[in-house]
């Protein structure tokens, strides 16, 4: 729940620790419209190169086991070291921040687990310079840019004659767009789950419809500020973003305020869900009840007749005779069937 | 509940794919308050004819399988190739975006499914421009702007004599007016489910109240963004829309309202509905405890009379004598009305 | 729940359909500090007689059945046709609405029917220009505005050397007034529905708190517009409304949000109440186990001793001596009364 | 709940009518730096005496009785007949209304009575012009403001050197100051019903926290306006009130909010303990429902063996030696045991 | 719940009362970029030592006894006596007020009792004028700033080459981070009482939900006023905290933030918590059921059977036979097993 990934009480600000120990990918990527240069470079100091020259920039790192490459990247491009920070620290809250010359944007991509039907989320960071936009992401395995900078390649839509600005909004839309096959799991997660309480609640539907309760608190806790961050986006007066890409960002503001709100109509759902359940333990009680009720009040009559005839006094009607004995079972059979009746009638089998 | 037409993470923004396979019906329609002429185009650029002459000009196309077609209608009228995305990728939130020179605006047209007793969308997008207005619709089997189009003819009403804008306001009022039979058959539904909930709950009126319930968010959330629409183009500053044409917007914002009021109410009921069900799940347990403890209450005593004289004691009283029986008997008999009199006292029967 | 009292989709804006059939009543009133003249009038065109005088000129019209009538009374003072469709398409949302000269305002004036324990709600609304006061409501048999008017021909009060926004104010007033005795009422039914729930609680007390929680609904939904309503008045900046006025629209304000404050208050009373049925049927179901478990807890060991005596040993300890039967009868009694002393102090009985 | 005291709908506004019948108290206090002149007086012509003479004036009327007293008060003070209608009409909401050279203030003085467990309110009603302090309350025999008087008396403290906006000051904080025993009786009187709930909740409980519930509403009604009063004063652009006043008023307002924040934490502990009470019944019915599962258990399969041996059949294993009722007794005392042992393992006993 | 540390009403405002009764500790510290100078000092005049020479004066002030002591602090650098009174006060809530020179900030620092269970908080205070930074707590045996001091004594990170508005700021974020492991255990907290829950709740589990939700009532109540708190020192434009230092104070900002999210999200998990666990008390009713109903209706039956040949009829099938009695018995068995049968497929054993 509460990912316990913060520095004791006591560290000095802006302390870097490094996350994992993979060494990190780098790859460097330069394009206009007409030309492409695309790199993976072992060295930091080769991402330096041809800063400025009018091209878009973008230096892409996976990984932050490196602490003294963070350093050095952070100085050369004047990133404050309480935003470098952030980008170690994992988790933070999807968030852009103004720095004097620059953007520092946060977000959280998620992944749906299939096999545990939960979902995970990795971080990537984001600065947004004039002449140079830096990404960073936790995992040096999974690559989430990949289709971004594949479409790059390929020289399809709008991407390569425009600037760095565009380049970050191409990157949070896919970011955008990954949750929604989460919400789609998601959302079938809930409607098998609600097939399982309307139908034949257990034990196991209340342990999975907490769990279900907690993956939607950790999604919304992700999305929520997401809408925040296009706003703060959208309205920047630094120039780092032209009205052009703002046009596309509000696109995106849009796609986040959908999240929104299939993740609210999801928190209403499983709300209802309990209600759902706690009438069906009490509707099963009752079932069990019903079969005691019955089973019970039809032989508790038939017992006492019998226990009647079990008395031991010396003149009872009927025990003498022949008949009396089938007379006698005969007269409680037509008592159990009425009673049957009776309950048939009401309902109750 | 999550519609999964999303386009899959890693498509370019603004790509246009097409929306089923019928062809789409292309219909052509200008007028001032003397002229009025109409016709169905198939070819596209047909529809350009007669642009900026003073009259209304009302192009509206039902069917979003052309992906061709859109393509050619956006080139022309300068349309942003993300709100054509957004023409496309149904279901979007009602809202309106200010572009350069015209107004996008999407709105969902609710219509009421009387057997399955559910709610349908359709969405509506409009174009509002300074010397245009073109909507575009998802089904071109049904024309929900049909209304306005017979009162252009007719000349009735105010139409006629007013500009894009108004036109645009006549189509959004007939839209917000699709809501009110909707709501109704919807209040029928909440109104005969209490009927049922507070007569005789069964396990399938839990059901009926969770779909209802479903129902409700969805309507709901294409409810609640018409009234951020309405005020923001009440609030327009860019000229496209005429001071007048604002009462007009102003009374649909009422309307809006008011729907509004009467869906929370609609939450809040079936909220209480609920606790309803609870409470009569106990009460039906309630009712079957009774009548268990009642024949349990009054037979085990009278057993354990009847056991008593089952007895194999030698000497017990009254066991010899010829009407031991008879006064046994009666005396249960006292005994068992006695009980059904504690009973009928205590409203136990 | 949902009045549907809507025009159906496709009907023109504005459009004027007759509402009831009784004749309107048509009352003309012009008065200033000296002067009072008051007529009922037959013919519209009447009322329109000294206009533009300096007096204070109101006109009120009872019934809305005669569309031509309120034509030429919209047409006469200038009024815009969507403000004279809301006047007759009752209910509306309590609401303010500035037009070019004119406020037009509609209210809604509750009444407590006695004997079915609910609230009904007439429709006025008001028209306030600078040179006249027109006033429209529902129901030409009772005449909400008497007691101003009489206040007004006695000369008691202000009211007679002020405006008509005082005028205005003091109708509002009254409407506002209106809504304390259906409050009262309402928190009588509440309390004697919670004594009701606390001491005995049935089937009925739900459907009548079902009943209760929809008559809030009901009336919260006219209260809490109200306040808005009385916010945009004292804001006024068109001039109609003097600042001496203002001060008495600051009181209503706050008698609204007084009424706002206590209908809040019947709504956390009545969630309340809620739980207070739901655990008291809990409780009758323990009350109701908990005498079938007495009467079983003491007698099922007894017929278990009983039955042992009944058994067909030949040899018993006890069976043959006469005073078995009283010594076991005599230990059965013992064991009773100590299970009896052992709930009693369990506080099972 | 609700106090029935509103003016009956038909009044004209601004209407006086007595309240209680005791004789009003009038204190007149005038006081500087150096000075102190305090007198009980008879006449209210006698409290305008001295006006305008540059001291602190303030004039403290105890009762509500004498509307022909309050009448030329508000003649002389020029205070508007509204005000001085809401200091009679109690109770109002907290608020604070400006007016041409005065601020009209009303608060609800809390008392807790010891005895109901339950909040009562007085109301005082403050009229702070540049040259006096008008206040007003309700009950002549209590006097809530004495400890600010004889604070006045002895001097101590920065009272006497300031002027009216502090001495309005104090007043409003020993107001405030009044809500925090009551606030700690409350929170007594949850902890000790928080106990009983958790121990041995009974139906008496249930009736408590009901009653707590109204009174948390009742106290939260009259402390949330409080904040606004505050602010409104802080923000005062009149020149009523210095800016070294303003500071001591931001300390109010701070005991405001913490006021608020004890209340809410109250609310939300009391809609934890309806759970409580709610789950706390069904534990009951499930320890009852275990006794008699206990006792049934274990009796009713040796009742049926009794039963067996109790069959007429001639030939059965046992019956004619000597030992089979002692056999036969050991082995339903093993059964028993047996029994027994398993509901201990399963903690049912 | 309410710490009932409040003067009694009717005292005047700014009173100092002593708090505790331990001789507070007085630390002296000095520093810029190259000196530090550090000192316990027991009179308090020593501090005023050095004010004003351009160098970073820190004074820290352990245990809140001495109130002659406070007040010549309070003379000396003119701190306001509503000021001195809340440092005295405890608990206040967190809050930062402006004064002329200078900021009265007050937080609330977060301890978690291991054995307990339970959060304490101790109160901090700052003074943060040009040229001093006084801070006080209330225990003199604790100190949650030696961290800070250590670090500035070490000459590690930012601190000594920056000002007072620095220090503060090292002194805020140590004890926003002081909430990080106490969130961390109350998270711990509720996984094991989830799962409590979800296995084998007992009346035991409900009393440590119902701690919890007061333990997150408490920390939430100090968490939520640490936003406003933050953003008004943000926002400063006093020009006492320097542009650098906002960037510092919004990474504080950010933290306190995510704080809030994982409070709000705990507080959902104990809501959702309550019904689970009102779930499993139906669910053990319903287990309980089980076992009787099941038990009762396999020998109900049979003792019918066997009463049946208890009946002394003279003339009963079989009871002559000498095998009669075994088919009896074994008649018995297949109907006992028929069914067990039965409800194992019926999922009730």
């Amino acid at each position: 729940m509460f990912a316990n990934n913060y520095p004791p009480p006591g560290t000095p600000p802006a302390t870097l620790t490094p996350r994992g120990d993979r060494q990190p990918t780098i790859r460097w990527l330069q394009y206009d419209g007409t030309t492409l240069d695309e790199r993976e470079v072992s060295d930091i100091a080769d991402v330096f190169e041809g800063r400025g020259n009018g091209k878009v920039h973008w230096i892409d790192i996976d990984g932050l086991a490196d602490v003294e490459l963070l350093r050095k990247l952070g100085e050369h491009f004047g990133l404050h070291p309480l935003a470098m920070e952030d980008v170690i620290h994992v988790p933070q809250r999807p968030k852009v921040e103004e720095f004097e010359g620059y953007f520092f944007i946060v977000v959280q991509i998620p992944s749906w687990d299939e096999k545990a039907g939960s979902v995970s989320f990795e971080q990537a960071s984001l600065f947004l310079g004039t002449d140079f936009l830096i990404t960073l992401q936790e995992n040096p395995l999974t690559d989430v840019f990949e289709p971004v900078r594949a479409r790059l390649r390929s020289g399809r839509g709008y991407g390569r004659t425009r600037g760095h600005d565009y380049l970050a909004y191409a990157l949070l839309d896919s970011m955008v767009d990954h949750f929604f096959p989460v919400l789609e799991s998601l959302g079938e997660d809930i409607e098998s789950l609600e097939d399982e309480l309307l139908d034949r609640p257990t034990r196991e539907s209340l342990v999975r419809l907490h769990a279900l309760k907690r993956t939607l608190m950790m999604v919304r806790r992700n999305i929520w500020p997401v809408r925040e961050l296009f706003t703060s986006l959208i309205r920047d007066e630094t120039g780092l973003i032209t009205h052009e890409t703002t046009l596309f960002l509000r696109d995106c503001y849009d796609h986040a305020i959908r999240l929104m709100d299939v993740i609210e109509n999801y928190r209403d759902l499983t709300a209802s869900m309990m209600d759902i359940y706690l009438s069906s333990v009490g509707m099963r009680t009752n079932e069990v009840m019903r079969v005691l009720t019955v089973v019970s009040t039809i032989f508790i009559p038939l017992t006492f007749i019998v226990g009647v005839y079990g008395m031991n006094f010396e003149t009872m009607p009927g025990t003498k005779s022949p008949e009396g004995f089938w007379i006698c079972m005969g007269g409680m059979l037509v008592l159990a069937l009425g009673m049957l009746a009776l309950f048939r009638r009401n309902k109750w089998i």
